[in-house]
């Protein structure tokens, strides 16, 4: 089966375009607003709302979201049914942006309906070492040349320890190169759970970046989960942004529409070095996107 | 020469509450208000008027700051006349507040005068390796008794590289040392350059902070230096200081009056691990510091 996609001819290009700098900046972001977990979106989904879905990718693309992630997981435990919303999702997505898709699930049926609708280059969101979700994804993420995310959590649950996230972390590096995903396609996410819940937690995912980069791949995370739970959550949220920006982010998955978090992004790229002369940094200044 | 001051007698005392906790966080803030390099703070030394160094002092107190800094230096070139500005400005700050006092000056009879009027348990800001500064302020900072804040500069100047910036940390560690001054008083600044001028500098500033935490040694820096010469301070202040506190700060010099920046430095410790169970950032909610 060969992908296909309203895009298909130049995802490659803008794949290259986008890492590092389709926002301007210099770091991957990923639009996290097209998710089944808002009621207003699965609302849309469930009544293939068109507009509601397409305004909210034009509107992340225009804000500076490099890649937007795609997530119609309506609940309904029907896999044929939410295979059909993803394809529809992609589709109607694709008529508005050409921005590349990260395909949201846990179902490698409804991964394989939005890959074949996106076309190459898409992203995996994500893969792991649980047993019904390793190989199935990692043979698609292969089949369809797709980017991925890899979470490093097992059959035993998401790891509390470091220590324990970055053994699994290789173990899902050595699973991706045996399915012949090289590295450069790979997003480790170092696992971020609500400080509300587990006190530890910004600190275990510091910890956890800070190692993944010490063997050299690449990072991601989503962002906004460490605030769940918690009061004044763009505080945490923007005050997180900057701190793991400093021990080293490739991407994040985040709200894009966010003026301040975007301002500390920003800000963090220019005192991580990732912003040559602060050219970004004033060039936002200057759009009056800043303080 | 014994130190004397009023409140010498509960100054050990307050020295060990205040680390880690005066304000309610467990990070040292020193206000950095008091300081002639401000054009008001300038006028009101040279007229020694006392009620503008007394508010601020009182404010930045209240604002939750562990210990102030004193600068009086008003670029007069008469070093008589200066160290009779510090004694001045020491003895009627202490009328407000009973805070400890960074005494901040290059010249080590301006030093030896603010130390002897702030009684034991104050600090020296700063020491570092210049010839015209290492001896006479190491055996200042042991006769009172004082911390000090260490500089890694030496007669060459500000080292660009971390690696010279961490040598000079050494050094200036064994001279300490050599001085009868231990470790625990000790807070090494990996210095902060102007983002403006050295693009570089808060990488350089982050890579230092991450070297001197690995020698074990107490950590504290300037934080608005970055910023200076560029449009949004703020912006850049307070994710600077969420970045800096990811990597390891013990303390920080900076404006405790701005909102946001303590905003940004409540959320920062909660999401470091310096905050159980959140405790100080739903008190800072609830007291409406936040968002």
């Amino acid at each position: 089966m060969k992908a296909r996609g309203v895009s298909t001819g130049t995802d490659r290009t803008r794949r290259t375009e986008n890492q590092r700098g389709g926002g301007g900046i210099g770091i991957l972001i990923i639009g996290e607003l097209i998710n089944a977990t808002s009621r207003s979106v699965r609302e849309a989904v469930l009544n293939h709302n068109r507009q509601v879905i397409q305004v909210l990718a034009a509107n992340q693309a225009r804000a500076g979201a490099d890649y937007l992630d795609v997530n119609v997981a309506a609940g309904l435990g029907d896999v044929e049914r939410e295979a059909a919303d993803m394809e529809w999702a992609v589709q109607i997505i694709r008529e508005v942006t050409d921005k590349t898709l990260a395909i949201d699930t846990t179902d490698p049926t409804v991964l394989e309906r939005g890959l074949e609708a996106a076309g190459p280059g898409a992203m995996v969101n994500s893969f792991s070492l649980e047993s019904n979700r390793l190989e199935p994804f990692l043979g698609l993420a292969a089949r369809y040349e797709a980017l991925a995310i890899v979470l490093p959590v097992s059959d035993g649950g998401v790891p509390q320890e470091p220590e324990e996230r970055l053994a699994n972390c290789r173990e899902l590096f050595a699973a991706a190169q045996k399915a012949g995903i090289e590295a450069g396609r790979l997003y480790f996410d170092p696992l971020v759970l609500p400080l509300s819940v587990t006190p530890a937690s910004g600190r275990a995912t510091l910890l956890t970046l800070a190692g993944i980069r010490q063997q050299g791949w690449q990072t991601t995370l989503g962002l906004s989960n460490i605030s769940y739970g918690l009061p004044a959550r763009k505080v945490l949220n923007r005050t997180f942004l900057a701190m793991t920006v400093g021990v080293g982010l490739d991407s994040v998955i985040l709200n894009p529409l966010d003026r301040e978090l975007r301002g500390e992004l920003v800000a963090s790229l220019a005192l991580a070095g990732q912003d040559p002369m602060c050219a970004g940094y004033l060039r936002a200044y200057r759009r009056g996107e800043l303080g």
